[in-house]
């Protein structure tokens, strides 16, 4: 059973949007067993729209169209889909346009034509009804074909995926159960892994394979069933993944498919440890990162994003010496600022960081990707230099990843981690 | 003019990342005139990848590859290229191997076979050096048209393709120069707006373009010519914009394309005005927003991030009283909040946010949704209140972009804005 899916729209195309729709929408489908073959954005022309459902048609089973459905001019997927379909007229949704006015209602916004002109849908397509904005979510068949055409807006086409278009693509066909495990290592690279674990990797079945998912500072290690896993191919998987652990105790973070922040979340829930920041580099994208995860709220507290000098003291007690003498970017600052945290915001665990992210501010001392992390407990303070690149967008990302992994190895030192 | 854009990698099918690289190569390329035809992610599969070839290369001139050059097993995008365009075999390219071997030195890794592989290519390909990285990147010919292979690694692609492939591409192509203009707005819907320029898009010639682009909180205008543009052209797309900007007065962030905090960032640089935040619910997203960008520290001073009510008390000196009295999530809190950063951090302004932003902690008279925001200055405090949706990472996206508003519009009450 294959999917394809299509992202229609110039936004994409001129690169003023990046796709994270068609992520999400695999990861949904790969869950119940649907490989995506092809993943293809075209621009809002019609021929061009034309021949890409016509080719997706040819390759696979399902095809999910986002995109294009807005109420303005360049918006032109719903009447290319009419054309495809040889819709004969477009027809008026009365639930859609319940919806339509309700929104305008809510926001208290004068209901246009062009919004109206939104709950019209071709005469030969099935309507799932997106509760959530005025872009109606229409089914065609073609045989054993499906094709749906969702919302670009993503938590419109998550709802809409979720609550019609799994569903209806679970009752439709019957679907092999495709199997998967997954580790999370930290601190190491992808081809040492791959050196590490070659013999387990040679010997695997051609039914099994083993894909390495690299993203700054982690990589996941994924175990997977090609097609149908039966329990004895299920059982395989499992002795591989035990096999791949006993390589690589020192670099595993967790035994399933979660992120590093969320492994330490449940790992301090667990044992009633509560965390604070102090970020200077990083400015707010530790916490932020944390604060993505429902439920943070038990562990996190909080802190302080000490961007200036002023704040370092002011907030974290760092210093004035120590800032004049050692500098802002200093082993003796980074450490003096993790426990200010854990002094003055209370918390059992703090993590700080401070570095030149650039492109300015760098010496030849100090040169830019040069960044000091201190994490620290009531009873033991660690800290590490780094010396990352000269991209700052990077440098961030890579300072995040690094301060996870330091806190995760001083958890792990003093707490049972299962 | 046409590039197609191929991204390679199971990792992106299976919805395991997302696929930001090509928005990045598409923006760039249209900034020297080159339109981006389509974008197609494939598999790590050589036949679905030699037919993505051939049908790219049926439709464009340029086709630019990413993916799946890294060193382990899954990686076939080196050997597929070599397939394609008939090479006799792989050699070793010698500055490739110096740059492995530095690599592995600067990180003082153990070298393995594997990465000595990743220095040998195909020998009738090109090699554009990649200094950042292992893996190679390579440049095959056809007549006219040109295959670049580029490391999926986004920094090292982005590295190449601003220092090699689009110096390359405009060396090799005489281009077409395509000229846009483009007004940020804020606060006010896709629709709206098309209604309120409804005339001017109505009477636009069939060489000038107008496209919509939606984000949470802002929509972009944007004005292009469809090809080459005269100074003919460029004088009509600039009396266009003169004519949409004097339509909608108020609801103009900037008359160029740079996000809206970038926008405030310039325009408190330029009169001398510094910044603090105090983020409850958004968790560090509206500091992480703001130190994204070179120079913030000009502006920014940081602030606190205040999940707990201690740490409100604390950093704030938000009132217990008010807290217990109103709760967390308030207009009395939320402008303590704000005056607490001025004072406490010694800003000229201050952001401040405190809401539900879901899946729990709602009620039925504060539902999961409700935001409040405040702004203040010396002289003034404004508070807003926001009712989202249920969406947790919604929810924080869209009090970030609407606390920006709020602040951009404070400031534009205070200070001559260009």
């Amino acid at each position: 059973m294959l999917a394809e899916l299509i992202t229609i729209g110039d936004e994409i195309l001129i690169g003023q949007i990046i796709d994270t729709n068609s992520a999400w929408m695999a990861s949904q489908l790969n869950q119940i067993g649907i490989n995506v073959k092809q993943i293809t954005s075209v621009s809002d022309d019609a021929a061009h729209i034309l021949k890409a459902f016509a080719e997706a048609e040819e390759r696979a089973d399902i095809i999910l169209i986002t995109g294009g459905l807005g109420p303005t001019k360049d918006d032109i997927t719903k009447k290319t889909m009419a054309l495809y379909f040889g819709s004969k007229e477009m027809v008026l949704h009365q639930p859609t346009l319940k919806v339509v006015e309700q929104i305008f209602a809510r926001y208290k916004a004068p209901m246009l034509e062009v919004n109206i002109q939104q709950a019209y849908v071709p005469d030969n397509c099935e309507v799932l009804l997106n509760e959530q904005g005025t872009a109606p979510c229409m089914l065609f068949r073609k045989g054993k074909k499906i094709f749906v055409s969702l919302p670009g807006v993503p938590y419109e086409m998550m709802n809409l995926m979720t609550t019609e278009v799994i569903p209806l693509i679970k009752d439709t066909y019957n679907l092999p159960s495709v199997y998967h495990q997954t580790i999370l290592t930290a601190g190491v690279g992808e081809s040492f892994l791959a050196e590490t674990i070659k013999d387990i990797e040679d010997k695997l079945p051609a039914h099994i394979k083993l894909a390495y998912l690299p993203r700054l500072g982690t990589v996941r290690l994924r175990v997977s069933s090609i097609a149908f896993a039966d329990d004895h191919t299920k059982a395989e998987i499992n002795k591989y993944i035990e096999e791949i652990l006993a390589k690589i105790p020192n670099h595993v973070v967790a035994k399933e498919d979660i992120p590093m922040e969320q492994v330490i979340l449940n790992v301090m829930k667990a044992n009633n440890l509560t965390l604070s920041v102090a970020e200077s580099c990083t400015g707010g994208a530790i916490s932020s990162m944390i604060t993505q995860h429902p439920g943070c709220s038990a562990v996190f507290l909080g802190g302080g994003v000490v961007y200036s000098n002023a704040l370092k003291i002011k907030l974290l007690d760092v210093k004035s010496d120590t800032l004049t003498q050692f500098g802002a970017v200093s082993e003796e600052t980074v450490k003096e600022m993790a426990n200010g945290a854990l002094q003055n915001f209370n918390s059992d665990y703090s993590v700080a960081v401070s570095g030149i992210t650039g492109p300015d501010g760098g010496s030849v001392e100090k040169p830019v990707g040069t960044i000091w992390i201190a994490v620290a407990n009531r009873n033991e303070t660690v800290s590490k230099k780094f010396s990352f690149g000269n991209k700052r967008a990077q440098n961030i990302e890579r300072t995040v990843m690094a301060a996870l992994n330091l806190l995760f190895r001083l958890l792990k030192k003093n707490v049972t981690i299962k």
